[in-house]
């Protein structure tokens, strides 16, 4: 099944400070989805709203500092039972995230987009945490005319 | 093989001249890398050169307005024998925009960067259609240790 895969190194950022960003709603808030709410707890659900529908992403696990595994229980048909997940190590002064989107049934245009868009929010998720300011939805930057 | 894939949508501007920013020399340093020299016709070989080493394509196929494929002779081991491909379509007001790296051997973390990479590069085309000013090499946004 065709994956989509990323890479961004956080400068001057700890794996702790990283892990933070993508298990606290205020975390993730601040890059991805202003409006999230939920659980961010493993076993939890957290919900993520979009100007344009939302995803719910159930918590599989939560490793501190080093990885966060997400499952898509409910949001778009394609999304469905794909699962998201983060590995964080640190390298110099960087914190490395590998980045990966498992699971799609078939490469469709839709996962095409989808991997452009994770690239901007990883963009967003690394602004955020080297200069305070991130570019989570509403404020993200549209890439085309799927937003 | 896992494959890279994109989409952008280039607002207010035609296929025609979004396939001019893939197949002219001027076009290509204006968002991807500003050393770019070489033939762009089918058959040519275009060397792109960058802070940190290059890569030279040869031109597979340039249908106007429609579609380029790129193979990769010369670069990183990785990207050797990969090919490079672009699908133009217009949809509203929007020039659509469907890129693929595809051929690579192993999901490697490199191939995560190159990812991540690319979508960056893709913002940029985008950006220099829409504004006149992209952010090639070597004023390209960097994202991580590997730039």
């Amino acid at each position: 099944m065709p994956d989509i895969i990323h890479r961004i190194g956080v400068e001057n950022a700890t794996p702790e400070q990283v892990y933070t960003a993508l298990t606290t709603l205020d975390g993730l808030a601040g890059w991805w989805a202003e409006k999230t709410t939920g659980s961010t707890d493993t076993g939890g659900v957290i919900e993520f709203r979009f100007r344009v529908g939302g995803f719910d992403m159930k918590v599989l696990a939560a490793d501190p500092a080093r990885h966060v595994r997400w499952e898509v229980v409910a949001g778009p048909d394609e999304w469905l039972g794909t699962t998201v997940s983060w590995h964080l190590r640190q390298e110099g002064d960087y914190t490395i995230v590998l980045f990966a989107h498992e699971g799609w049934r078939e490469p469709v245009e839709f996962m095409s987009h989808c991997s452009t868009k994770w690239a901007v929010f990883l963009v967003s998720l690394k602004q955020l945490l080297e200069t305070g300011e991130g570019a989570p939805d509403p404020r993200d930057l549209p890439i085309s005319d799927w937003h």
